[in-house]
This record gives structure tokens, C-alpha cells and sequence, in this order.
């Protein structure tokens, strides 16, 4: 006997300009929450405003999405920035986007770091602990969602440190090796969405997931993170 | 009989990553108000918290300087924005802005446009409307600095509109025509500080500008805006 | 009895980073010019070496498509730049896609203006004149691209004066008016492809566009612009 | 007995926009080599342009100083970009600084990768063989400034493989380890005029520089490299 409900989370907002990327329109009506861009690896202010439209529109919950400040790179490249640097851009992109809810009279739900900033935070303690610092100075309710397992990283230590709550996420559509990390390949290979659906499924049904080698791990998650081309997560929900 | 108090403002946290753009730790400690920059046309994440902790141990109160999202420009080129975009960037810099004051427990006491923005507003009466709208709906006790005299401008009018009170500024270096409009001239030219210094010393006295023709016109204003190479602002507080 | 052959031209290599835009590797095969973005407006140094790669592939020729400093409003927003600017940003922006052209043994065709630095040199004669000798200063057989008719534009004199050599090209997609310029209005309105075709052949019939009042108008150009949601190109090259 | 006539260079062109770095025209004017930013890290299309005349009015050759793209961080931050990027990203900088040049009527003389950009293509052999290959690509006479010692770094294995002439240069005003590795310290400690000219009037006599240990090793450069805020080159070329 599984979960009857559980949050699902989806990365959006990350249009830029005359740029689209992704299908938030399509996309947003389908999860409980979301991590909308910010303007430093993707998103822009207008983007911003408009994505919030879609959110509240769908009864979505809100976090900030923030990354490097690298746009060319989309925020996936790690740059060696300082805790000093790290404290201060995600201050700035809590902030930019905290007004802009503020305008539709909605509050920030959680942050969830972007990309690079997000792996970089789990293995990189100073790092983590000026991330967990900036959420815990600039939100009512401090939260941040983060990959399980949570054992081992530096983020959810800092976070605890700091009063902030983490909500560990796991992903259909990635795998698992036998520690139950996640496999980031260099060449990102789409899994078949029946692959997803039983990843996920048995995630829901058993609270595990089926690694690599085949084994069966235990994976403690209060939220399922989706991608735009994931599964459709209205089934499940 | 002059006043015996008033507000002396200034520009500041212009400086851009490693790049320094004016005397801040020199010219704060002299004014009572501060304008700084939120990253647009200068400024930057980590130099928007150094700036704010430069005006907290000075007894400076803090306002945002948003500008055009122009960094190579300096915000000092005219941009045909539209006022959705007007409205999305003065949130985006405003927020930015004041969860970077959250962080030192401080509030923000006023907006004030940068450079080309503040033309426009000043007669463009949707951009006008657009940024005085963003600032009712981000602030709690939304104020705007703008260019004495009020009359003609479109600010003010949406000011009024959207419940911000607005604090009208005099420039002690420079001119001003017989309308008392200020004449910004192409190429700007340096004004003697003793000039400078006599134009603040009328306006504190008399409440009166002297105009390029040598007719004294009255000007009300709340605020002395001084640059960092204006007057020094310290013998007239 | 019509033409048997005549240039088609495209706008490409607008990506960026992460985000696509336009179909290249669909509509470079479809015609003989290529207008490359260079990083300002859209497009960024690796898309660039990509775009050449395909325009090569294909046999048609390559263009700068230099455009303002302004990536989030797709230099589609007038800057108020100076002719200093202007005449730098055309050189920086020609250069770097020649040096990118070098590294395929190619050379650079033509220079063509993108967006409002395309309306703004067609009636600013400094900013004009500005383009012209920056074109004239950097490639070897200079030659702009500018919409027909050239009379009364400041771009073509200013070409004139600096030797450079303009290639006039018509808009099959675009309305227009009886002094046979083209209708540029607020919000784009898709013209059907039929219209399209039937504007396009026309004009190769008869050197001629129908005016939004129904008048037949001669008009001199050597290229035809389409766009990448045009019609197709396939079957009247 | 020493030399008689040695290369200096100088980093310049640093500027961005309103933001002011370095003193070019009082450093440019010492040095008989420049290189000169590209844009990416610092400097911008005019910047360029002007800093050029400064060089040739002064009888400086120019070598282009591509940097990272990372405005924000000056190009002093490591990111993890791909060889293809690196490669992208040169041939973009080089070639806007070569068409600045031709419009000067001057040629490239070398260039000299920026910052972290240099220390990644000292150990990094996949990214010095793009930086290579991409300075062999685009120029006339290939030919790169490189840190001394030469031996174990991967930029000058690199430079031989696509026959790019390798300039090796010493630092009068950095510390040398024991193997004559510069040694780069988090904290830059200026080093006093006097030792700085010192160890460069060591180099020009002996071929050798100080170690921080006492020792004297020997080592092979053709040019020095001063800093804005280095000695006065005058007095020893």
C-alpha cells in the first residue's frame, strides 16, 4: 500500500526574452510546486511575473530557483565562486522574486538551487553553509528542497544549522547507483517514459528505487521532482 | 532664515565586480539618504550588501537606484522598454534590494530611478504609471525621489495615483532654466564648488534656484541630491 | 516573363546558449544568403561556428547580422547608442564572425543590420554613416543588405559615400503602403502563405508588390528576406 | 654582462563602459607589448578601439587577452567550460580585436590568454589544445605568451602541435617556488618596488630568479610582464 498524496516539483520559468524554453503552460498544471528561474542562469523579470500568473493560476506553490550567474552556460558549468558570492546571489534572487509574488499576494514556498549551484552545494560544506545562511535570512519559512538521499551531503547539514527545513526530492527519470546517488551522465540519455512510471511507482508503492545492478534501495522523499519531458505526473498525483 | 535640517541624498554602490565606481566609504558618511544601485546599470549582488553595511554604520537610510538593464550604458541611454517591462524591472531590483536589507534588519525607506529611467518617467505617463505602480505594490511605506519642480511631470501624477508620496530633490550642481527645469547638458560640465555651494546655500535660505539668466525662482524640494564630486555635503547638514 | 534567378535571404544563428530559436538546419538548405547573428542580439560564439557549418554544408553564402548590446529585448528595442558606439559595436561583431568564417576557409558576403540598428541607420544619417565606414573599414568587398526602396534611407548614402555596395531586398511576408514601404505594425500579424507566395511571385514577375490599398508599385531589389515561418523558399529559387 | 633589449608587456583595455580600471595611457607608453581585452572578461567595442591608438601612438605592438566569460568575476573565476567552448570563445575575442585592429591599420601581434583562463591551459591538455588550434586558426603569424617555465605546462605542447610560436615571460612582481612556479597567493601581498626590480634586474643579468626559499634558478623568458601597478619599466628597457 503506497501514498495517497505526495508534492511533485517542476523546474520552470527558465525562458529569456524572445527565448522559450520548456512548456510551463502545459507543464505547471501538473505538479503542486514550483522552482521558477530567477534571471541569473535563466528567466528575466518579465518571465518571472508571468510564470507566477501560471503557478497561482493552477493552485501551484512557489519556490525560487536560483543558479550561477551564467547564462551562456545555462548555470550548468561550475564556477569557483566564494561562500561571499554564493551568500549574495541567492539573497539577490530570493529577493527578485519574493517582490514579484509579492505583487500577486503570494509567499515564498521553499529554494531549490539550480544546476551546478545544486551539486555544488551538496559536496562543497562553506558553500552550503552560506546557501543555507541566505535562505534562513531572507524567508519567513525557511525551506529547501534537495536530492535524496540526504545522508552525506554539506547542504542538508548547513541547512539544519541554520533552521532550515529540507525536503528531499528524488527523480523518475534519472538513475540510482547502489548508494542510491544519483547518476549524472555526461550525455544526458532520456529514459523511456515506462521506465519513469515504474521508477516511480515502486517509489510510491514501496518508498524505493531500483538501482542500476538491480537492486532494490530504500529512498526516504517528500517530493517527486519532474522534467518537462518527464512522465505525466496528473496519473499519479 | 533658513531650515536647520534636511535630507541630503546621494548615489552610491555603483561599483561592478571588480570595477569601482565612485568613493562611497568617503561620501555616505556625509548624507542622510543613499540611493544604490540593484545590479541593472551597476552595481552587484555582493556590492549592493557591502554598500548597504557602508550606510547602516553611517546612520544613512537606504533607497533603491533601479535603472535600464543597460551595464555597458550605465542606464544613460534612452531604451524604448515597454511598461510591462518597466513594472517587471522595478520589482525584480526593488526585491533584490530589500531582501539584501532583510539580511541587516533594515527596511528600505524609498525608490529612486537611475539615470535614463528617471527621464522617461518623468515624461512618459504609462512608463510613469507602470514604476509607481511596482513601487506601491513592493513597498510598505512606498516613497519616490524625484526632480523638483513636481508640476508638468508625469511621475508625480501616477505617484498620487497609486498612493506614493513623493519627495522632491534640488541639484546644488546644476543649472536650471527659468522654468526651473534642470538643463542637462550633452557634455556635462563640472561646476565650481563654490557655485555649487552658493546654489545650496540660496535654496537653504530662500528656497530659490538662480537660473542660467540670473532670475531667482522658488523651488520646493525635501532632499539635496549631491554627487560624489558635488559639495562637501558635511558643513550644511 | 520573370526572373530565372535571384538571392534568398535569412536570418540565423539566433540561439543562445541553451535556448533555440528558429529552425536552421530547415531553412538554411532553402536559400542562397545567410544572415548570422554575432552575440549581441542572439547567438553566441559556439552557435555561430555551428551555423557556419550548416550555411557551408549547404553552399550558401554567410552575412553579419550585427545588432545592438541589448539580448534581453532581442535588439528589437531603439538604444539611444552614439555613432562611436555604433561604429564599434559593427566592427567588434564583423570581426568576430570573421574570424569564425577563417576557421571554415570561408569569407564573410555581406553586412546586415538586425532589428531597430537596421530602422534606426535607415533614418539617423550619423549612426548611418557610422555603419557604412565600419562595413568599409573591416571586410574586403563591402556590401550591406538594406530594404527597398533604398531612396530617401540614410543607410544607402551613407554606403555610397564609403564605397560600400547595397544589395535591396523585399519582404514577402510584410505589408506594403503606396509609397512602397513596408508596413512595420505593433503586434506581427502572420500573413498567410498563400498571400505570401502570391506578393513573392509577383515581384519576380513583374518587379512589383501589391500597397495595402490595393495598388501595383514598382519596386528594385536584388534579394528576397524570408523568415524562418515564411514561405517556403524550395520552389522559386 | 645582461641583455640590452627585452619585451615588456602589459595587460590593458580593461575597462568597461563608465567603469574605469587601470592606467592605460601612462602604463601603455612603457611597455613595447599590450595585450588587451577581448570583452568577455573586461573591456568593451569602444574600449577597444581607443586603447589600440594609446598602443600604436605609443609604438606598442597588440596581442589580444581573451578571457572566460565572466564579466561579473573579471575572468579570475575557474568555470568549467568544454575545449569546444574554449575554442568558440577564442576565436570570438580574437577576431572582433582583429577587425578593431584593421581598422587602425595594424596587425596582431600575439595573444595571451586572461586569467584563469591562462592557469586552466597550463594543466588542462584537452582546453590548451583548443586554445591552441584556435589561435592557429584564426591569425597570421601564431604566436601565444605563456607563463616561464615552459617545461610540464599543456598550453606550449600544445602550441607546437598547431605550430603556434610560444613566448615565454617572467614576473617581476610574483614569488617563484623552488621548480620556478609562480606562486599565486589567495591573498595578493604587493611586493615592494624595490624587490621587484630587484628580481627583474636579477633576470636581465643573470637569466635567473630568486626563490622564495633563496635559491637562484635559471629561467627562460623573452618577455616580461609588469602590471598597472608594477615597476616603472622605463628605466630598464
Amino acid at each position: 500500500m503506497g501514498r495517497t498524496s505526495i508534492d511533485i516539483n517542476t523546474d520552470c520559468g527558465e525562458s529569456f526574452g524572445n527565448w522559450t524554453l520548456g512548456n510551463d503552460a502545459m507543464v505547471i498544471p501538473e505538479v503542486s510546486s514550483v522552482n521558477l528561474a530567477c534571471g541569473f542562469h535563466g528567466g528575466d523579470p518579465l518571465t518571472m511575473l508571468n510564470t507566477i500568473d501560471i503557478a497561482t493560476e493552477n493552485g501551484a506553490r512557489v519556490g525560487a530557483h536560483p543558479g550561477l550567474p551564467d547564462l551562456l552556460g545555462f548555470g550548468r558549468r561550475m564556477m569557483d565562486i566564494t561562500p561571499d558570492d554564493a551568500y549574495a546571489y541567492i539573497v539577490y534572487q530570493v529577493g527578485a522574486l519574493q517582490a514579484a509574488l509579492r505583487t500577486r499576494g503570494v509567499s515564498l514556498q521553499h529554494v531549490k538551487p539550480h544546476g551546478c549551484l545544486m551539486s555544488m552545494v551538496g559536496r562543497d560544506a562553506p558553500l552550503a553553509d552560506a546557501v543555507a545562511c541566505a535562505i534562513a535570512d531572507t524567508t519567513d519559512d525557511p525551506c529547501v528542497y534537495f536530492t535524496a538521499p540526504l545522508d552525506g551531503a554539506a547542504l542538508p547539514k548547513a541547512a539544519q544549522r541554520h533552521g532550515v527545513r529540507v525536503v528531499a526530492e528524488v527523480y523518475p527519470d534519472l538513475a540510482y547507483d547502489d548508494d542510491a546517488n544519483v547518476v549524472v551522465e555526461r550525455t544526458k540519455v532520456a529514459k523511456a517514459p515506462a521506465d519513469c512510471a515504474a521508477q516511480l511507482r515502486r517509489f510510491l508503492d514501496d518508498g524505493r528505487v531500483q538501482t542500476l545492478s538491480g537492486a532494490l534501495l530504500p529512498l526516504e522523499a517528500e517530493s517527486i521532482c519532474v522534467h518537462g519531458d518527464g512522465p505525466n505526473a496528473a496519473g499519479i498525483s
